[in-house]
């Protein structure tokens, strides 16, 4: 149920220190292979942490023998020397691996970094370096948990999930609770293969599966600067599923840790999906259902427990999607509260008593359709991110 | 100090008993000439008030000799019958003061209608209509006041103001407290002078007035579906003054008001000013702004006195304006904790303890700058509009 669960794959978690909490804060996910294939999406923020940076370049070279991920830091706005922080941890962790194994000789090249965490200190390296050494001391086949749960911050659960091939497997991990509105990738996420699968299949398996899973989580409209998703395939299973049995497994997997996401949302008391559709396009939908994610005073309504669909109206009025406002029905729970752009049934039938609430927009322009999942702004919310970095 | 400051205006504001507390809540505003010109600005909002499809008819008409306003709702999406009844808002205005005086020959085609309050309601028209007939008993030149009271929903005081011309002045009110990113115009407002001046003079005025006053206004990212600027001229000064003289008159009021509105914001607790500058245009300036002034991260991080000039920069980050993400400076309070897209003098210094903030964002891009005006997001804040239909 794991990045492990693949095989060819061995992963750790352990504590550098970095969390003063004492919890594990650096995971180190190897790929025994045979192959290092690798596909990744990345933030689309043009705020770009260095372990970005970095991973953009490694993920271009085309193989990918292991990630070292830290919470703790996000090494975001943190210059030409967090740069070096980065390269500097790649490369202890390639050095590190390759006296451990004479079967695993790598190159820092060949090492993906993520971090997460506060934005713009430079991370404690003295703590860093030598956690990496631990990290790889504790390298193990039933590694993946450990992993999940040295990524998280204001995390309350580690977040892991597996989707099964026909003799392989995709595994997952993912972290992230605040700063969710991804923008083409999403916070940090790992996902392990063990079919064989080339980089343009995994390519393509990952930007469908992202593009109508993580890419349609907005928690909190604010996109971060250190998103980034990584899909190692290890070929271990001897196994080339089609395209069609990769892409499908892959987005399987994106879509419970995306919604894992969702549900340990920070300080979130209920957990929304946005459904819209009879939109023109795709895009419109995707327009619509972000508007009405995005707006303070829809998300502030239903923390409030109030199916206040006025305000969702006036959150899809701000959009450029085709519709006529007096054209567009709007249910909440079921309960179809607008009808034609005006009152409908009565608002009282609602029940918003539950933690999810499913709220319905036919736009009545079309047939496409498109689902965003979000969260209620809360005092919880407001509470935990006045207080994150004091 | 209100719309009744310039010469040629009455105006007053009773309870009909639209709100449940008992506060003024019609306003009317009577334009005794000798001249009646008109411009108006109205929300972008495709999702748009009764009101506001009738007062755009109004407005295209030329003359507008009365404004009547409610509080108490917003008579958005409520159909065709919610028109009706702006339509019939309209024509008992026009009728009860052509009763009142035989200077006052007026139809319903010049009279403008203004609701606010909650969407999707009917307006309980047994009680609005009879209060048009006492707003028209109690006009008078000392109404403004009162006028302004009687537009108040969540607003904790009304807001009015008055910029002096050579001999000729410009006087206005405005409500709004949430809801408040305006599109092209914002929340309800009016304006008065008794300057000559043609409608082509007057929208140039308001026009260039709103653009850097209340479109910069963006309290809580959600634009409303019934914000209305209206300017109104009766020429009783006799005076004709320059555009440049009617501007910058003009621009004075719908300043003051803007800087009014933010600083009563719902449940703010701090008043912040994004002051970009080194943009490569203007609209640059404003879109780095906005996407600071919407975040709802940097937002909370102000509400808890925290200086977290990360979250800044990956708000910056998710814009298209040109700039170098190693070439943004940020000062907070003056303090400059980032130069060059990195950590800079120690965010300890920061002092914000005080209501006002001021944060600037050098992107060292170009010459042009704009400032954007919004609020912290609180517990108040949620705690509001978590309760506010319920």
């Amino acid at each position: 149920m794991s990045v492990t669960t693949p095989k060819g794959f061995r992963a750790a978690g352990v504590t550098a220190g970095l969390k003063s909490s004492g919890a594990r804060d650096v995971a180190l996910i190897v790929n025994d292979g045979p192959d290092a294939t690798v596909a990744a999406v990345f933030t689309t923020n043009r705020v770009k942490a260095a372990p970005v940076l970095w991973t953009q370049q490694v993920v271009r070279g085309g193989v990918v023998r292991a990630i070292v991920l830290n919470s703790g830091g996000a090494n975001a706005c943190t210059g030409p020397l967090g740069f070096q922080d980065t390269h500097a941890t790649a490369e202890r962790t390639a050095t590190a691996l390759s006296r451990s194994s004479a079967r695993l000789l790598i190159g820092a090249s060949e090492v993906a970094v993520c971090s997460t965490g506060l934005i713009g200190e430079r991370l404690p390296m003295d703590r860093l370096l030598p956690g990496i050494g631990s990290a790889v001391r504790a390298l193990a086949r039933s590694g993946g948990p450990a992993a999940a749960e040295a990524i998280m911050t204001t995390d309350t659960r580690p977040k892991t999930t597996v989707a099964a091939g026909t003799g392989w497997t995709v595994g997952g991990m993912a972290k992230g609770a605040g700063m969710l509105a991804p923008g083409l990738a999403t916070m940090l996420s790992v996902l392990t293969t063990d079919a064989v699968a080339g980089a343009d299949a995994l390519d393509e398996a990952l930007r469908a599966a992202c593009r109508r899973t993580f890419d349609r989580v907005d928690s909190d409209g604010c996109m971060s600067t250190n998103d980034t998703v990584i899909l190692l395939a290890s070929g271990a299973s001897g196994i080339e599923p089609s395209q069609e049995e990769l892409t499908a497994a892959v987005t399987a997997a994106c879509h419970d840790l995306a919604q894992q996401l969702v549900a340990d949302a920070e300080g979130a008391t209920k957990q929304i999906a946005i459904e819209v559709f009879g939109a023109a396009s795709e895009d419109d939908a995707v327009e619509v259902g972000r508007s009405v994610a995005r707006n303070n005073l829809v998300k502030t309504a239903l923390f409030g427990n109030d199916p206040n669909w006025g305000r969702i109206l006036a959150a899809v009025g701000t959009t450029a999607a085709a519709f006529e406002p007096d054209g567009i029905d709007v249910a909440v729970n079921g309960v179809w509260v607008c009808r034609a752009g005006t009152a409908a049934d009565d608002r009282s039938k609602v029940d918003l008593s539950g933690r999810d609430v499913t709220i319905e927009v036919n736009l009545n322009a079309g047939g496409d359709r498109a689902t965003i999942w979000t969260n209620d702004l809360s005092h919880a919310y407001v509470h935990e991110n006045s207080a994150y970095s004091t």
